[in-house]
């Protein structure tokens, strides 16, 4: 089994609405996306599956949240924007493009992340 | 599937009872601590867990480790002060307050790590 | 279940023959790799396994990849020095030495990771 890890960024605004603290308030990351892919068997090159493919196919993802403010998204008119759901929704929208990726990993800041993974 | 992680960190003396090396003599490190929870299911403002709370939680453990010698305390007398048996203190003292919490991963230094978990 | 994390590099040639694009080219990295080892019980001092020997077993195998052109080597006579076999190759040559290796990761620069695990 194959694991391939890969990375990109986005910076964005966001505020958890209805939360009791500093984080009801509109405030921003610089936030982390760690995207891993599971693959069995590798092809004829050697590859699990290429880099530059996993890492364009998040950019183009990541590139739609970027500078925005997240709450003003569609998705996120119906999911409260928190790592967590930021997690689902990049997890899906990685998924229609890519079928073997396992999980998408948010870090807002340094120190705490959120994995989302359905199996 | 949802896996959040945290982290904190201590700075401890201890030595290896027993051990046939350097890490018999007493020395010290600051610990890095990794606490990650795994949750089901959001909820209604889309959280798994309250960052807030887990690192609170752990905060008050570490706290009774910080600028201590651990060969000092109870739970060392009976059990020697290695990074592994930090993690099983840790998630000990962590699964007491927060159900969730799957694992503890010690990091003694910055490139050696042990994680605990019970399944 | 204790899983231990231990750490090494090497510097290393590689291309990546047959690939339509820049990793075709002669190029180079530092590559880190992770070694992780899965073990139940504790032994009598406390240790699942001592890092020393864990770092030691790694070290000697890494020597043999580093400041080497990889393409030049036995094992990548045979399977393409992409990321994905260098996982392969280490972990083969770190199982014959410690049974309790459960998987290599090989960093190829800061951001991109292949893990390899049989299981």
């Amino acid at each position: 089994m194959f694991e391939l890890s890969a990375q990109g960024t986005f910076s964005a605004a966001h505020k958890v609405k209805g939360y009791k603290g500093d984080c009801a308030g509109i405030h921003g990351h610089t936030y982390k996306i760690d995207v891993m892919v599971r693959v069995e068997k590798l092809d004829k090159l050697g590859l699990a599956l290429d880099f530059h493919k996993i890492k364009a196919t998040l950019n183009t993802i990541l590139k739609k949240l970027d500078h925005k403010c997240l709450n003003n998204l569609t998705f996120f008119k119906n999911h409260n924007a928190t790592a967590e759901w930021i997690a689902v929704y990049v997890f899906r929208e990685m998924k229609e493009k890519i079928k073997s990726v396992h999980s998408i990993t948010v870090w807002e800041g340094l120190v705490n992340s959120v994995t989302y993974h359905e199996n």
